[in-house]
């Protein structure tokens, strides 16, 4: 006779087969489909969502998981942690009626297929309706979920990405950025050196190969991932086949070359999660925080810092057929730790892209709040960007629109970035301690040895920990510290 | 309030989008997925696989059926016809139990992922066991459904590809095929022109490019689908979003371009499949002959008559980059009519193809009838071959392995393709006396008179005929006639 946890697990597994079909759709839709696809695409991926919430709010999967929680004690202490991650995954199901779920995947789809267009375009009008609309049903799910949870609506929407967590968490860490950022920023631009000029072109298709040799590099395995072009990189698919996308620019090498490294970091996240557990609760990532971490670790602190950019330089001027100034490791450096008040988020440093984050946590709260409306947010765009950041923003492609997120439904999810870059600079701390000169390693493109430290510490924990703090607890000996990731800035810009 | 029949629509819409995300991944599967991805992927389908059947055999289904056809005299010729096509697909799936619906999508999976390493290294062992156990599930399906349709298993098999057909009708067919094919083989064998040479090399995107100026020219549209490669061609992904794919050999680009064309005639046929029936079963194409039907009658029937070539021969001296007598118009008809006896059915020409398909039927029906062991198939292979076709096979690769078909459990699907060939001879010889001068269009490339035809005698009609001889009979004003497939061949490699 099976148990109730027994059979949860064999529910579960069917629930993240069906999920993991609806992460390749969302792939293939990013990657690769179509753009006359899109409305069939909606609807498949509403139907995939609904089937998957009809599992969780089965009478069946409550009862299975009373029982199974009245025997907690004759489980081990995985099985404890993927019961509790059930749990909590049935009581976000359940939080919301079926034709919500089915409504924000519709929207969302149907959101995302209009922005493609209307950043183009940068035709917003064209995109408020969409936006209102997946506004409007995130704001009901939030609600739903706020008053099942006992929570504050905004909570509930962030407890989706990063279990633990609350507005007031953020605050504070952000409070704190706000207090050293602004000043930091100014002494930098002040004193940086101005990069070389690298006028040379690289072909796509060399920033291509480039790109896959420092995903090998890292340790990413092709027989399990693909390396593809979409419009905003991400990482998508499931763990045993793992989609990395980034994007070309010819006049913009390093601009392809830092996302594919960014992605590969999440990739390796994907892929070091814990077998046994594969298709469980449990098995998956300790939240959106700590994914961001480790693409973080390897972008921004592995990958800015000296030691790999005598790796790197080589392998330019070898494959990239580029010499000079700009692609020696000295100019490399100054150009890849340039700091700049920008535009947008993704090719923000991580001076600024706090800043981008914490501009991006106001508005949404405000729209959430009902503070702000969807037809005003180009202008609040702008005034705060020009606010934390002193930039003008020129049109609302490089403004509101350049993002997908938003579109998508996914609210509570920028806070994220920004804790993941603190995260990363805790982690990176802990590993260069542990391992004896990791520098000597990155200067070969040999990450072996971090990998492993990662691997061990951070991938193969998958959500046992329960929350990031605890998981950075037993990796580096404390939760969350924000200073670490101060004087990581101070002393990477200012040479404090 | 919503009819039994209304609410039928809304249950099968809802399959359909199952079904048709099944299909992008399926897709993805043959196109882009890593090889590591294969056990998640085969796990995913599978659940699909299972909730379609599960939406189907709900008992809720087979109650809104027998109301809505108490309730059958108010609805339309269409929604008539819808309703007995959802009656049709409830039949099938209600014949299999759940459990087997999962096992045949594993392990047709599973069987095509190690179907992929054993052909490339010719190695058959290695396939022998997952093919068996494809085998062995088919049989029970097989049996399961025979036995609720009161059929043989193996019309049983048949009904899935081709509503109204059974193996007398195919023996029947077949058997007048093999009373002339022979003969008329070794005819042309005898007196055909030896084609001349063919010596360059065209780079695989020169002909990647000149096989999206055909579909263009045949009228597909790249908003709603994409080209891509796989080892073996062919059409996937929904009506809104049309995914083909060929492959390239650099030595043999008429290899690449024609099954282009080929797919390009079933995607032409999916894209002008009835909108307003989209996610309804009789919006649906009327079976898998009908499906070759309009493949080869583009292939073959349109694009391998001289007045095609007066168009392809400029088209690939300007953008291939060819030139001699091998691309003039004469030396090209030679090559796209050469008839030899071949190893490979989808390389195989319009005489020796049925041949092929033949060999197939029989050994299908040997293996299913358990009369051969799939152990003994590599030996009886090359009997049949050198029967038939009076080929020696060299090795499994090229023998036994060279079709995706049975290991994906499509047993009964085989003969489909030659009534396919059939049916566009038939069609084809109607459209050229309905349209004047039909073949001054194609010389210039100009595909559009010939699909309006055909989208409004064959494509628009989805399955409201029920059986294909029904469409055939209301397009061309008589059911599938063999004579007619005949004449062609006779006249186009006779010249009687």
């Amino acid at each position: 006779m099976t148990t109730a946890y027994e059979q949860l697990t064999a529910r579960f597994a069917r629930l993240a087969n069906l999920n993991g079909a609806a992460a390749v759709l969302h792939w293939d839709a990013a990657a690769m489909m179509p753009v006359g696809g899109a409305g069939a695409r909606a609807e498949q991926l509403a139907v995939l969502s609904l089937l998957g919430h009809e599992m969780l709010c089965h009478q069946e999967a409550a009862d299975l998981l009373d029982q199974a929680e009245g025997q907690r004690d004759d489980l081990g202490p995985w099985q404890q942690a993927n019961l509790r991650e059930m749990r909590a995954k049935w009581r976000h199901a359940t939080a919301l009626p079926g034709d919500l779920v089915t409504a924000l995947s519709r929207a969302g789809s149907a959101c995302e297929m209009v922005w493609r267009t209307a950043r183009a375009e940068d035709d917003f009008a064209s995109l408020a309706p969409g936006l209102a609309e997946v506004v409007n049903l995130v704001r009901q799910a939030a609600t739903a979920k706020g008053e099942a949870f006992g929570c504050a609506p905004y909570d509930a929407l962030l407890s989706q990405y990063e279990p633990g967590l609350d507005a007031a968490d953020i605050d504070s860490h952000f409070d704190a950025l706000a207090d050293f950022l602004p000043a930091l920023l100014g002494q930098v631009l002040e004193q940086q050196p101005m990069p070389p000029a690298a006028p040379e072109r690289m072909p796509a298709a060399v920033q291509e190969a480039i790109s896959r040799r420092l995903l090998d590099a890292l340790g990413f395995n092709f027989q399990h991932g693909r390396l593809d072009v979409s419009l905003h990189p991400f990482t998508g698919g499931v763990a045993d086949d793992v989609r990395l996308t980034t994007r070309y620019d010819e006049a913009d090498p390093l601009g392809s070359l830092y996302p594919a490294l960014h992605e590969g970091g999440h990739g390796m996240y994907e892929r070091g999660l814990p077998a046994e557990w594969r298709l469980q609760p449990v098995g998956g990532a300790m939240g959106m925080a700590m994914h961001e971490s480790q693409s973080l670790l390897v972008e921004m602190q592995a990958c800015r810092g000296d030691a790999f950019l005598h790796y790197l330089s080589p392998l330019l001027r070898e494959l990239g057929g580029v010499s000079g100034p700009a692609w020696e490791v000295q100019g490399l450096a100054t150009r890849v730790r340039h700091v700049a008040r920008s535009l947008i988020r993704v090719e923000a440093d991580e001076v600024t892209y706090p800043l981008h984050i914490i501009h991006r946590y106001r508005l949404e709260r405000a729209i959430l709040g009902g503070d702000l409306a969807v037809t005003d947010l180009p202008g609040a765009w702008r005034e705060g960007m020009q606010g934390l950041l002193g930039v003008d923003v020129p049109n609302d492609r490089d403004g509101c629109m350049q993002d997908i997120h938003w579109m998508d439904g996914a609210f509570g999810y920028f806070p994220t970035y920004t804790l993941g870059a603190m995260a990363a600079a805790q982690l990176f701390q802990t590993a260069e301690a542990a391992l004896v000169n990791l520098s000597d390693d990155l200067s070969r493109g040999d990450f072996a040895r971090l990998m492993a430290w990662l691997g061990e510490n951070v991938h193969s924990q998958g959500r046992l920990h329960g929350s990031a703090d605890d998981l950075l607890t037993a990796a580096t000996g404390a939760p969350l510290d924000g200073a670490i990731f101060r004087r990581h800035l101070e002393k990477r810009y200012l040479g404090d």
